[in-house]
Formats: structure tokens, C-alpha cells, sequence
């Protein structure tokens, strides 16, 4: 098989590809489960819970043909939903505290390689996020992080979530090129296998800690990627930066 | 009168306040202009006749009715009706080689305190994009010049022209911010005014060279705004950066 032609551009996932959400989630949960008097519910099952609700929203979103709003409003609406299926009602809060609780997820830690492998693969191709967060957390992490995107692409932009067509095309199109021309970088087979079927190139990226080491819950969709590597610094390396 | 409440984040207006499109665009067209055979054509009268197209486009884009498109097609009609009032049919010329030329806009030169100015604000503050131009033409430019932006927002996201309010007040939907709370740096009065109109805070860059030492088109539309600076260096002092 001949080599696949070199893309024109990167588009990166990034929870979970870029940074580490759950061991972010849990660190920050802990803190505020213990303000609210629940120091007895584990952290990382509380994050898992409601990181879980939001890969089920995602697959049906498009269907349900809910208008769209942004992730930080689902975020804290399956952050009240999980805060409920753990006993423990939303409305008794302070309101200040559940907004703080819900922007956590503008405070992610990057993975230890992701900084230095994008600015590495920044200096020969654009590197764009093309995730399902709002450009505003997508912003806020990247100023945190030093995570240096040459754009925020992604659902706010095409008004559309991934894995939905229009979130990848859209892309594509507004960094005028061709689908075939783009790669989706993701540590997941199923937003992968949803770039592919639009047309886009394809590199995983093995992130065998997302779960804390468990089975990633979409493992059975892998396919043979046009590229793979254990991190973005290898990443760069695969395409000569 | 109180000293005005210090914006949550700035938007830069681009063409003539961060970069020199007259310079930049003028040295390329007497490029273009000799290699068809045209060097009698004196290039700022070419760019300036260029330019000219947009300010009146725009200004009419919004009330015209006319689905969005992005400003690299427009700049290419609008090369295309230059061409004409030169009496060149572009008919006649190179597809690849107007290409290239309506690509000028992409490579233009940024003024020299562009990019000091901009990195000392975005270390304290967001530093994003509210420009006519298109999120692949404004990405562009950025690589070149190495302009730092932390999100390229504007027309192709808001999917309407500067000066339809729909551009200020969606770019600060998109950073979760209160109009108020966002500032729109600017060389031109114009547009300063259009976004005060929407509740942004102003900022007045003093560009004297936009149009080469003639006076700006839109002179007559000065105001007091809220700040105002000569260039990008003196705008971050300004700010305590």
C-alpha cells in the first residue's frame, strides 16, 4: 500500500487526546465534594459518571434535534444529573459553587508531551482544535495549558457535534482545503472512524491512561489508522518536526 | 468621569490596525502588474481602487441580502472589477496567477509593533480576531507574522459583516462575556463606532499610514473613545502590560 499523502493541516480532539480530564475532574471533584460535606464519594467514580453521560449525549445529540447550545450548558446540566444520581440534590447548592464545580473543564492539565508536540508540529503545519468544546473553554484551557492552536474550530463553530458530519467538513472547509487534506488527531477509534467516513486522514494517538488504565469504552471500533503514535511529541517526530 | 471598567478581554480589528495591507498589497500587485505587462499601472492606485471595493461592499453586504460568502471570494471579484476599471480583461490572465495575487491578502506585512504589542496583552488578557477577513486568510497572515491570537473569531464565524452588529455581539457570546466587557481595538472610527453601538468598549489605534499620509475615508466619524494609542506597544502599557 503506498504511503498516505502528508495532510495540510491537523485537527486535534482534545479531552483526553491533548489533556488528561480525568485526573483534572477528580482532583478538583474531591475538593468540592468535600466542601459540600461528601468527601465519602470516590472522585474518579463521580468524574466517570459524569464524563459517561456526556459520551451518551454526544451520540444522540444530533438526533434529538435539540438546537444548539454550547458544552459549558451541558456540562452543568449532566453535572447536575450526576450530582442527582448520587443522592445529592443540585438546588441545595450555592450556585456559585456548581458554576465553579462545572468550569473545571477549563482547567485541564494537558498530557506531559502535548505542549511541546503541537508547538513542534505548529511550526510546519496549522494545528487547529477540533473539539466538541465552546471556544471559550476550549480558550481559557489553552491560555492555562500554553497550548498554542493556530484556531478553535470545532461544534461551536459548525453549530454541530461531533461525531455529526458537518462538525469535521465544516473544519475542513473553513481552513480552505479539501477533507482528504485534513487529519483528525484523536485518542478515540470512534471519532476517528467518523473523520474517515467524511473523507479525512486519521492518527491516533495511545493514551492508555485516559481511564485510569481501564478499557477505553470505545475500543472495539479501532481500525487501521493512516498513522499512530504514543503521544504528540512522537507525532511531530512522524512528520519530520 | 470615571475612568471606564477595564475590559475581560480585547478583539482586534485587523487589515490597517495590526497589519499594513497598503504596503504589503501594493508591493505584490507591481509584481503582478509587470509580469502581465502592465508596470505602467502605478500599484498603490492599484491598491487603493482594490481596497476602496471593500470599504463600499461592505457597507451595503448586510442590507443587500446576499447569502455569506467568505472575503477571499469577495476580494477576488473584487480583483476581477479592479482589473476591469484598469482595462485588463482577467479573463485574459492566468487562473493560477490570480490566484496567487487575490492570495496577497493572506501575506500581509504586520506593522512593527504588532507583534510586542499583542504578546504582552495576551499574557495578561484574551487577544482574539474580529476581522472581515476569513478564518484561513486571517490563520494565514498570523503564521507569517507570527501574530499570537488566542481565537480567530469574526465575520466567518458570526456569518456577517463588520459593521452588522451580529459580528461584535456574537464574537463576545463566544468568549461568555457581556458586550461591555469586550473592547474593540481599532484604527478606524467606523468601525469603533458600530461596535460602541453594541455596547463594546473602544480603543483607537493612530495609524497614519494606513492610506500612505492621506486622510482616512472615515475621519469624519471620529469620537472620544474609551482609550486610545499610537500602535500595539502603547496600547499594552496602557494596560499594565
Amino acid at each position: 500500500m503506498a504511503a498516505p499523502q502528508i495532510p495540510k493541516a491537523f485537527a486535534f480532539d482534545i479531552f483526553g487526546t491533548v489533556v488528561d480530564w480525568r485526573t483534572s475532574i477528580a482532583r478538583e471533584s474531591a475538593s468540592f465534594l468535600t466542601t459540600i460535606g461528601r468527601s465519602d464519594i470516590e472522585p474518579t467514580a463521580f468524574t466517570d459518571a459524569w464524563r459517561f453521560r456526556y459520551i451518551a449525549m454526544m451520540t444522540a445529540y444530533n438526533e434529538s434535534g435539540r438546537p444548539f447550545v454550547t458544552l459549558d450548558v451541558l456540562h452543568r446540566e449532566m453535572l447536575d444529573a450526576t450530582l442527582q444520581a448520587f443522592d445529592i440534590d443540585p438546588a441545595s447548592l450555592d450556585e456559585v459553587l456548581l458554576k465553579d464545580w462545572n468550569r473545571a473543564w477549563h482547567r485541564l492539565d494537558s498530557w506531559p508531551d502535548s505542549v511541546e508536540g503541537l508547538s513542534r508540529l505548529k511550526a510546519q503545519f496549522p494545528v487547529v482544535a477540533l473539539s466538541n468544546g465552546n471556544i471559550a473553554l476550549i480558550m481559557a484551557m489553552a491560555k492555562r495549558a500554553g497550548l498554542p492552536w493556530d484556531a478553535i474550530l470545532g461544534a461551536e463553530f459548525s453549530r454541530a457535534y461531533k461525531p455529526d458530519p458537518s462538525a469535521y467538513l465544516a473544519t475542513a472547509e473553513a481552513l480552505d482545503i479539501a477533507p482528504e487534506e485534513l487529519c483528525l488527531v484523536a485518542a478515540h477509534h470512534s471519532d476517528l472512524a467518523a473523520a474517515r467516513a467524511c473523507g479525512l486522514k486519521t492518527a491516533f494517538i495511545y493514551r492508555p491512561l485516559e481511564y485510569g488504565g481501564a478499557c477505553a469504552p470505545d475500543a472495539k471500533a479501532a481500525q487501521a489508522w493512516e498513522w499512530s503514535a504514543n503521544g504528540l511529541t512522537e507525532l511531530a517526530t512522524t512528520f519530520g518536526c
